[in-house]
């Protein structure tokens, strides 16, 4: 393994050593579904951490209780389930067996391999009469073959000559969480029905009625004597019904272990190839990026019909909700570096767009919105001011359709699934904005809304969201005018984007956050105790919405987005006044003050606020990693490096401009751009662009800026 | 009967013919407790309506669910108990049993003698064999021994010899309502331990472990024969243990059954000396405002550690939650008419400062916050953007203790009771509220807050708010000079309210409701369907919110309570701008809209107004009279008579303007100014005040205007 050493994350190498933390970490996924790395064996009857198995879009409902109901109210929340830990496994030497007695266990060796996409472990087992063994455990997620978990379990260093049979507690239900007050995770009681024919098993869930079955294939025999070895492959797979017929015929072709660790590896080296990152001057940081890349190819749901959940498929955290998340942090990364991902997430969107039209009539709105969190396209946010009124969602999403289209040039998807999104989208901002006079003049005005910044609740002409559903309405323009569709609304689109309200404070030369932030009091930052943060958990909400007080980066992501649009000058002050209101209690916040530090010229602030973000779960910033990897933040880290050191951004061609700190001697990476591979190198003093050599496009470099197009 | 004519409301005189809201209007009630006029025969084992028993202040607990969860919400919902029917009876003649065979039951005369408070109910009632006879019911709720509901049952026009037994059914619980989408009825199953030892029935009530015992004292046998007659009276009392010795202990002296007769009629004839209005014109309006007084006496708690339920003791509306109502709405009508009930209403404020002052340290302020809707003083608001939000409740309640000062002069009171309240209140809006630039100038500004009109929440400087807390604020200062206290705080204090933003939109000339109210569209009312109303039932709050659209009257409440800090071409502007806007979905709006139409000089208006207002409940208005009496716009029809027709105000003296309406030929009414009785009689001509003849005050009259000082 010394050849991956820059690729292996080892358990010694982060500081926090509570079990469901290291669970998190090194938990594996190939966006099917997700496994956290628990103990594989009990001890007193419970694993010490919080172990389980998470399969994309596999929920359970439950009606959403009001303490006061109000007319459109979101009905039903969706949660993740938690699986059995397919890991789990049961000894037995001799009479000695670890699921009746106290056997010890204690890790002695935990490493992924992100190279390769497999983690090894050793565990150092005892039995109460004093017989000890290593159990070494390999074990990967293929993404190869999605519904199959491989798991490899062998025996060294015995000081006994007897037999060890090993079984599996598959269907030993792990811990659930329960009764946790953090509205950033909820777990729920869940009622599964299991059943077992043979060696399937059948999991339903009692009000969803999803079903689910996982056949355990196995090719050695369960005994492991002196160097043998147990290779356990288990298939995980929806199924539409569960007659007898269907649950037979629920197989796969399986390779043997060793084809499907040799598939897997260079599964693993294709995904490098196209998505690797490479600095010199840290090697932690080095594999903190790496870790962050694996994690983002680990999350994302490859089928359409399944998305990136919050957490990833590591944790239970966010109930295994789809968000913004996956369009604002996390796409950029697969459109530039994975585009037949990103269009799997996408076409998600595609496939929920009639809920989201109903969604739409339920508040009496014409075209469509998007549920701000959800799994199956439902909106399940109990708690509208940061959930539903968060309507950007929608423009959100457009952009994402948009990036997708101008870095990758596929227009047979924007007109297959992506117009109808941008067409629905765009009715939806004319039915919910108003024209009104402002200062005289006629403007367009969305009113009552949340913008990214939940710590401000129901403003009116959130900045960001005004920007981004102009950009939405352009985006309906041109496609109307591209497919010939809708040009009876194309006008009012385009009315409305031209009048789009974008405040501005004239005195203060500051972009307004919305209509009425300036005329609030600024958060008391000096009499806030440390301990205080995050704010939400320590004050009413009533009280932090009276503020200028930021959860994280809002106009400042409007800038990100489309920072051409401003003279530097704007985005220093702003950047100024908005970082001092910003607690950066979400994930979502560091990243973009990072990008928008690099692209005002703040080498260290961009450095700073990048390391937090690179090394946010490695490190626990945030404290609650246990929960699952902070994802969005992970592809944030992306956008750090990519849209921040490297100045990446699209405008009529692609745009590098060298903004890298003084910390980083040099940055390589490349990023496809209408399916040519492009290969950018960055050093203190020069950004080199390699093309293709029959690349249809041209490179023009100026100083530190590069443009191709 | 003859004789009280027009203090008679005959059951025939209502359209509706739905027992559940004949129930209401029938309801017999003291404060203390509160009966349905319900059926007293169960037919096919129900009652046809929905009747029941409330306890003033005898409520369950459940901890209110939250979908997500957030720092300082309420915990508890508090909801009335629903207590069984005491009305109830069975009743056996030879083996024909009510309990087990289909009696036929009939109500064929009920009436209300408003003037002696007592309810004359006559039912047909016939058995499978064909014994037929007539069930009259006389009943009470004593208004001097606030403990007893008096019950009277006669037999006549028998067809049949056997003597007639009649037992109560006490014990058998009524039906519970549950499942009610309605944010404005809120019901839940409550489990209630029901004990009998002799005859008392202890109930304890599960979570709040409330406590109340019910004696049933019978002065004659439970046979009825011919021309006999059964008296039940029912003593309900709080009990502060359930020994078997508190519960033997339990007893009152009770009078006979004349005796009880005579008193109820006494007492009442003095309510009505010092309560009545009387107009001339207009019969069944005439009834219609005895009504309200009526129920208003009915329904405020008098033992200082109980309020006015915003249903009164009549139905399970709003779960028997006391509001602002009380001091905005029903507290003028006690204070000019009855003032030691005001006195107990306020002292009951006092009472729950404690819980108030708890709610503030909660939301991070100084002082003390009330809570919204409460029953014991805790906050049980479930959505806090109409509920916690709004914090104009603690200025209504220090307006309250300000007016009940300026009409009744008693100091003593303020000082042991009242200073405490206007203190804390006053501290609470220092905390809260902010010093900030505003046009440059700097100014007090409350923002985040939710004001009257709750199709507007979460905004900055709302008028009602800012005014009422001006107010508050001014009292503390002249208490804290009178009482020589908090002489650091006074000086802050009066800046703040020297300071106090109060929005005016200088291009149209109107007063604001709040800073960002006129940059909102209007609400589409000529596309809105007329059953879309109220509007909370049909539209997503984000949707309602972000529209100019007004649940209630807000700033025209602001003008009512301080008319003379405008001008009158102010008044006029600011009323036909809100008009325009007002549903009048709340039923604390109408009255209002009617004084300032009054005040205004638009009498046509004030008197429609008025007439949707004094009948509200006896044309079922709303529709939901069912749930309870809408005992705030009772008080709100005796502001459109008194505060309007009469135009009376407090400003360093009492002042009257007449501004009654043409419909009505004259209006006559009795006030107490410091202890002195003050008749007033307004005609289309003129306008009398007598005073009694040694009185310490002066009348000023100009043409319409009278200055009492």
């Amino acid at each position: 393994m010394e050849k991956n050493k820059e690729f292996i994350l080892d358990a010694t190498e982060v500081p926090n050593r509570n079990p469901e933390y290291l669970e998190t970490l090194f938990a594996l996924g190939n966006g099917k579904f997700g496994i956290r790395a628990g103990n594989p064996l009990k001890v007193n009857h419970y694993y010490d951490g919080n172990p389980g198995l998470f399969v994309n879009g596999f929920f359970e409902t439950e009606e959403i209780q009001y303490g006061e109901w109000a007319h459109g109210y979101a009905k039903k929340h969706q949660t993740i389930c938690k699986l059995p830990n397919l890991r789990g496994v049961i000894l037995r030497i001799g009479m000695e067996n670890s699921a009746k007695e106290e056997w010890q266990i204690e890790l002695i060796m935990r490493q992924l391999d992100m190279k390769e996409g497999i983690l090894y472990e050793n565990y150092a087992v005892k039995t109460p009469k004093g017989k000890s063994f290593e159990l070494k455990i390999t074990s990967f997620a293929s993404i190869v073959r999605h519904e199959l978990f491989v798991c490899k379990y062998e025996l060294v260093k015995q000081n006994f000559e007897e037999p060890v049979y090993l079984s599996h507690t598959l269907f030993q239900k792990g811990k659930v969480t329960n009764d946790n007050d953090d509205p950033r995770v909820v777990s729920k009681k869940q009622d599964l029905l299991i059943e077992q024919k043979k060696d399937i098993y059948r999991i339903t869930t009692k009000n969803s009625q999803k079903k689910l079955a996982i056949k355990q294939i196995i090719n050695e025999d369960i005994f492991i004597g002196k160097k043998d070895c147990l290779v356990s492959i288990f298939q995980i797979g929806s199924i539409k019904n569960v007659s007898e017929d269907s649950l037979n015929s629920f197989e796969c072709d399986v390779a043997d272990y060793e084809s499907l660790i040799e598939e897997q590896k260079l599964a693993y080296s294709k995904f490098w190839a196209a998505s690797d990152i490479q600095i010199k001057g840290d090697d932690f940081l080095q594999k903190g990026i790496r870790f962050n890349l694996f994690h983002l190819n680990q999350g994302a749901g490859r089928d359409g019909r399944t998305n990136f959940p919050a957490k990833g498929l590591t944790g239970e955290g966010y109930e295994g909700h789809y968000f913004w998340d996956t369009e604002m942090y996390m796409l950029p990364f697969f459109i530039y570096t994975q585009p037949e991902s990103a269009k799997k997430l996408l076409t998600y969107r595609w496939s929920v767009l009639e809920h989201a039209k109903a969604r739409a009539k339920v508040l009496n709105q014409e075209g469509a919105l998007f549920a701000w969190r959800t799994i199956d396209g439902h909106e399940t946010s109990a708690y509208y001011p940061a959930g539903t009124a968060q309507v950007h969602i929608n423009a959100d999403i457009v952009y994402g359709f948009q990036l997708y289209e101008h870095v990758t040039g596929d227009q047979t998807f924007i007109k297959q699934k992506g117009c109808d999104v941008v067409f629905e989208t765009a009715k939806f901002w004319l039915s919910f904005g108003d024209f009104l006079k402002k200062d005289g003049e006629q403007v367009f005005c969305i009113n009552g809304v949340t913008g990214p910044d939940e710590y401000s609740a129901l403003v009116n002409n959130n900045y960001y969201t005004n920007k981004m559903a102009q950009n939405n309405l352009r985006y309906a323009v041109e496609l109307s005018k591209r497919f010939g569709l809708f040009e009876a609304e194309r006008k009012k689109w385009k009315k409305a984007a031209d009048l789009m309200y974008l405040g501005y404070n004239q005195d203060m030369e500051i972009t307004k956050q919305d209509d009425g932030f300036m005329d609030q009091a600024f958060w008391d930052f000096a009499n806030t105790p440390k301990e205080n943060y995050p704010l939400l958990l320590h004050y009413h909400p009533m009280v932090i919405y009276k503020y200028q007080v930021c959860k994280q980066a809002d106009t400042i992501l409007a800038e990100m987005l489309f920072t051409d649009d401003f003279s530097k000058d704007q985005l220093m002050r702003d950047y100024a006044y908005y970082e001092q209101l910003t607690t950066h209690d979400s994930s979502l916040s560091r990243s973009i003050f990072s990008v928008m530090a690099s692209r005002t010229g703040q080498k260290d602030k961009a450095y700073n606020y990048f390391m937090d973000t690179a090394l946010m779960d490695l490190t626990d910033l945030q404290g609650n990693a246990a929960d699952g990897v902070h994802a969005a933040n992970m592809g944030g880290s992306w956008l750090s490096l990519i849209y921040g050191f490297a100045g990446l951004r699209y405008d009529r061609g692609l745009k590098l401009t060298n903004h890298l700190p003084e910390k980083i001697k040099e940055l390589r990476f490349q990023i496809f751009f209408k399916r040519e591979r492009i290969e950018v190198i960055l050093t203190q003093e020069t950004i080199k662009c390699i093309l293709i050599p029959d690349s249809n496009y041209t490179l023009t470099i100026t100083e530190k800026e590069v443009l191709i197009n």
